[in-house]
């Protein structure tokens, strides 16, 4: 079996990367769109277009489901990556995410608060909230909490700084005082900080992205391996290349 | 007379606050193509045509002169903007930068270093680095610093905020065991806490592009007045105005 995996940026190798450790013995194929990020500020049908145009490259690969592992096309464009890919399963990342928080929901306190974190556009698109609501019905206790700095603390290699663990606290802080709830890491840059956010919210259940996507892929891909030898191959496209960080290069 | 400022965002109402508060009796028009920010991550040729059809749009309010408060397309569209603005003065960003750099020089120790800072964009592309070599001769012991966290934090609003000040002190430690020297704040961003970097390189001479500007067209633009009573006018026009801070604008 083959899997893609999509993203407008390199985020989404923190989802192949889970996915790579879960379900080792499968190919992979990732395709960052960086020519083109962040979608997060463009306007809808320009988002709809590079979706389309991302879902046909990934389509020439053969591939036996679709990751979709940016927030932004998760949400305005997974219905034209669907019509692309046909036949072939596509999973969402906001929909992972939702599934998941709602499968700890059950396992935790009643009314336990769930605290949304991502970027800026994710946050003030209220999607989360918005599909929990839908899922959990309105007795839900959605926080929502907009990151801005995180991503470019990651993308200067701060993930384990005293400047970075200072700035998750900042943004913590006004939410801890409630009882301790279900976070969710609502950005795909953000697995390589979940260290960071347990610190930071000691006694909450921590779900991110490449977790929940893991977890989605396991109860709903058929045919999917998790106890197999052996590791699949990896290839993987940037549509700019020379604008990825090294080490993320190295790190996949 | 009336001045007119352009950005790709809103750093340049630093350059514009400075000037109205320096040259107050004039009548300012300050455009910012948010609809179209960041310049930086452009291809050249893009920039160049944004760049032009915002100096026809600057042209089409009658300013006697025209002032370029964005580093991309002070570096890459300078001429294309004069170009569009025919016999009207135009003052780049970069220019004013370098201009002023090398008059501080003028005052200062033989061989002080010169540390300049800005987004990734603008440092990698050496250009003050280059032109600053192209006056001063090879002797000029230029630092180059990046600091990609600086305009995301002034944008949420932290200008004075405790991790702020331990970011500008992180970018700069590597730098301040030189003996001082001249600090070149090479983003317009930065006049809104040139405050942290006084405090983080206090025996060091500080040059931002609000003041670099202001010096410019205090010695450069004929008839410009400094001692007169009363406010001139003020018009602005954003591109995509719902993308602009309420500070930002309450702060104009």
């Amino acid at each position: 079996m083959k899997i893609g995996v999509f993203d407008s940026g390199i985020g989404g190798v923190t989802v192949l990367n889970e996915l790579r450790t879960r379900f080792s013995a499968h190919d992979y194929f990732y395709l960052g769109d960086t020519a083109n990020v962040p979608y997060g500020t463009k306007s809808p049908s320009q988002i709809r277009q590079l979706a389309r145009a991302a879902a046909e490259r990934v389509r020439t690969e053969s591939v036996d489901a679709l990751v979709v592992a940016c927030n932004t096309a998760s949400c305005l464009a997974i219905e034209d990556i669907r019509a692309v890919m046909g036949t072939t399963p596509v999973f969402g990342v906001v929909e992972a995410g939702v599934a998941t928080v709602v499968q700890a929901l059950k396992k935790s306190a009643p009314h336990s608060p769930v605290l949304v974190l991502g970027t800026r556009a994710t946050i003030r698109s209220h999607v989360y909230a918005t599909l929990l609501a839908g899922e959990v019905g309105d007795k839900i206790n959605v926080i929502e909490q907009s990151c801005p700095l995180l991503v470019p603390m990651i993308e200067e290699g701060w993930t384990d700084h005293p400047i970075l663990h200072q700035t998750v606290a900042e943004y913590v802080r006004p939410h801890i005082e409630s009882h301790p709830g279900i976070a969710l890491l609502a950005c795909t840059h953000y697995p390589w900080i979940t260290a960071a956010f347990r610190r930071a919210l000691p006694e909450w259940t921590i779900v991110d992205s490449a977790f929940a996507m893991a977890e989605t892929l396991g109860r709903g891909l058929p045919g999917i391996r998790t106890k197999s030898a052996g590791q699949g191959k990896l290839d993987w496209v940037f549509t700019d290349p020379d604008s990825v960080p090294k080490g993320i290069l190295a790190g996949i």
